[in-house]
């Protein structure tokens, strides 16, 4: 597509146009540009033209005239990926930000049926005002849009309780990669009737198919929550912290995050506002939170009971539980803030590795002085959903470095951690997904078995391979 | 393969002996009878030979000569699948059950890594010996092996909390159609490296391939349980105690069942040791069950206060809670013993279905009236997983009727009770899979584009159609 131009596909945006709308045809450069940028610069996006279709209907014409004129197509949400998934390079872009309605919310089946442009924080509101909880929680909630949460398996910070997007959905409608939709927006909690089709394209990154609506599973609302922030003395120490609030709280364990000092004064300095929570400097710091959707027994109580036994057990050396809704947040944004602030440190390389929970510490202990022997003046800021085992290896630049000769060096640094991941049988792409910037990661290291399964997947659902190409599969 | 015979197969069946060990190449009827007809003696299986690996290289060899040789196969586990996926109709049995180990267990970060073999019981137990549960609870559990649980994605009482049988793995070992083993056993609790092609094979009952070995995901073991048995006026209001345990327990709601008057009182009548619960009898009842990974609260006295409010709004008419273990395993019987004591009754024609949850009275107020009108005598027996919203909506034949006759009208039934489930956009298989038992079933109800998407996955993975053939697709 790198050589088609505009001209060349004026008949196909014509067609498009008439059936969508021409105003819903966007090829000036004043309104493509904010789907061709993504928050961090990454990319240098181009399109011939952005659609933005009304309704799956709308979103399947596209497809099939695109099918039928041999046109490449990319289809975004909110552009919030950090992998470059939602980027065209030179493909039409397929917006799905006008499906934005919710269709059905109900509170005994504890289902919500959503359309694909529906923005993250939108849908945890309409789950609120039933009394539910829609559990995904990522820092753009803001402004992502729920297909893509789904199309890349997202993850955040409830995974520990709640599993990963795709565990979240038990219904999809997708546009297929000849334009057809397929409705498959049962809300049933058990449904062995044939294969679960609706596996094919969740966490796939629209390569196999557009996602336009899903039936989502809601959760009680919590009726009580209490959050706490930790020194822990090294990780090891946090994974038997981990276990022991785990076997105290069961579920009731929602959050459970593993942070550095590093990444802890970047936000204290940067971000406005921030507060350090006691007055100690540690190397290592967790931030917990137990909820439940009860008020019969108090969570604040266990919450002590379990830290004043991790103190005596050395798991914990400092400790503060928030008092009210205000502190629980101010906690929250030492987390929340982390990568906006490591932004004021200059260039950033970053990894987002899964290893096995138990394995964590040792992954740290290998790959701290991996990177900073390879980079003198190196400042790591490893972070993460410890309890997942998913850690966010983060490099910030040597400070004085020059940014682009530092970014220069990313292919490098994959080396050194994705190397380390996989003989520890862990995972290059924990809950970013694979999107451009991996798939070259995702050749080198995945089983060549495995490649070849997901080609032949590809090819039996986009025989084409008309539906976000070079996207997870570098062909 | 139904004109193929032993002598035609020599040759193949020489090869594999000579790998595996003649000893694993049954041919003997005596050796081969226990293969071929399972529980309720609905089919009558034919095979020129189960064979018996030992591994998964082993099977690999079985699958990559009988590719060879064009000749089909069926895999079995624990020989207790209910639709007949595992019966053979003339192909090959191979026989996951010589591999069973367990190769790993982890109480960190809780998993189990076995092989496909394994009896369902066996990591039961692996799990509570590491102080945690692997949730799976279904009534075969004493024989069905691990493999066919994850194939046929198993229910069970615990999916109300814990989910369904593919929910519970984090990774997969498989033979694929060709012989190659794919080796997708990680132990990560997030990845999003390419796609999850486990799902391929979770759930699809051997038709894309043969599991030989998992990870399982494991829980907490609960220090605590309280079990109820309730009688309740109607479906509507157990519905609504259903909402009501959920928001006062959240998660500490582990079972929730419900069970017309007709179940209990021929459990009561042929099971012998059953005790009826309390002196009344009546038309609806639930058995229900909390419990929590930790005593740092009394679970007892949330039930109680649950059920205490639950009478006063009318949504428990009577109410025991078990006070021993002893007498919650009564309780648990109850609901337990009701397949095994229909057979008491004559014959039963079973549907296994699901609708969304808020449905589950709906459906019952339809399909009841709808069956009984068709044969006058009949004595329906819904019982099953209201939270799930699955019922097991079966059918004991009228007092006096031939047995042969009743069960002759199975697809006049099939078609009453499937069409109202349609309706109601639900499914004609909850848990128990599609097999041979419900291929045309599938055919006749499913979507033709879903169909067709399905059709497309088996000629990817299994081209030559050798795996498990006619089942779940009847082609």
């Amino acid at each position: 597509m790198t050589s088609t131009t505009v001209a060349d596909l004026a008949p196909l945006l014509e067609t498009i146009g008439r059936h969508i709308g021409a105003q819903h045809v966007l090829t000036a450069p004043g309104d493509t540009a904010a789907y061709l940028r993504e928050e961090r610069g990454l990319y240098d996006g181009r399109t011939p033209a952005v659609l933005r279709p009304g309704s799956a209907e709308e979103v399947g014409f596209i497809v099939a005239a695109c099918a039928e004129a041999g046109a490449p197509i990319v289809p975004q949400g909110g552009n919030t990926g950090l992998v470059g998934g939602q980027m065209p390079f030179g493909e039409l872009v397929v917006s799905l930000a006008r499906l934005d309605k919710i269709r059905q919310v109900d509170p005994i089946d504890m289902t919500m049926t959503v359309e694909a442009g529906c923005i993250l924080d939108t849908i945890h509101n309409a789950a609120e005002a039933v009394g539910c909880l829609f559990p995904l929680h990522i820092a753009s909630q803001g402004s992502c849009r729920i297909g893509g949460n789904l199309a890349t398996n997202a993850g955040g910070t409830a995974v520990l309780r709640y599993g990963n997007a795709k565990e979240l959905v038990l219904g999809l409608e997708v546009v297929l990669a000849d334009g057809r939709v397929w409705n498959g927006l049962k809300r049933l909690r058990k449904n062995n009737a044939g294969y679960d089709l609706k596996q094919l394209f969740l966490g796939t990154e629209g390569t196999l198919g557009i996602i336009t609506a899903a039936v989502l599973k809601l959760f009680p609302a919590p009726a009580q929550r209490t959050t706490a922030f930790l020194a822990v003395p090294d990780p090891e120490h946090a994974l038997k912290l981990l276990h022991r609030l785990r076997g105290l709280a069961g579920d009731g364990l929602t959050t459970f995050e593993l942070m550095a000092d590093f990444g802890i004064e970047t936000v204290l300095k940067h971000m406005p506002g921030t507060v350090r929570p006691f007055a100690g400097r540690y190397d290592w710091y967790v931030l917990t939170e137990f909820s439940a959707p009860t008020r019969a027994f108090d969570l604040g109580a266990l919450m002590e009971s379990g830290l004043e036994a991790a103190m005596e057990a050395g798991e914990v050396t400092d400790a503060v539980i928030a008092a009210s809704e205000a502190q629980a947040d101010a906690l929250w944004r030492l987390r929340e803030d982390m990568s906006e602030a490591q932004k004021h440190e200059g260039g950033s390389i970053k990894h987002d590795v899964s290893v096995p929970v138990s394995k964590v510490p040792e992954f740290l202990a290998r790959a701290l002085p991996a990177v900073t022997a390879e980079l003198p003046g190196l400042r790591p800021c490893p972070f993460g959903h410890v309890g997942d085992g998913n850690i966010h290896f983060n490099l910030s630049q040597p400070v004085g470095m020059e940014k682009a000769a530092f970014i220069d060096m990313w292919e490098r640094f994959n080396r050194i951690v994705h190397d380390i991941v996989t003989e520890m049988d862990g995972s290059i792409a924990a809950e970013h997904g694979i999107g451009r910037l991996k798939a070259h990661e995702l050749a080198h290291y995945a089983d060549p078995l495995a490649l070849e399964l997901m080609g032949r997947l590809k090819h039996a659902l986009d025989p084409l391979g008309l539906l976000n190409p070079g996207k997870v599969l570098e062909v």
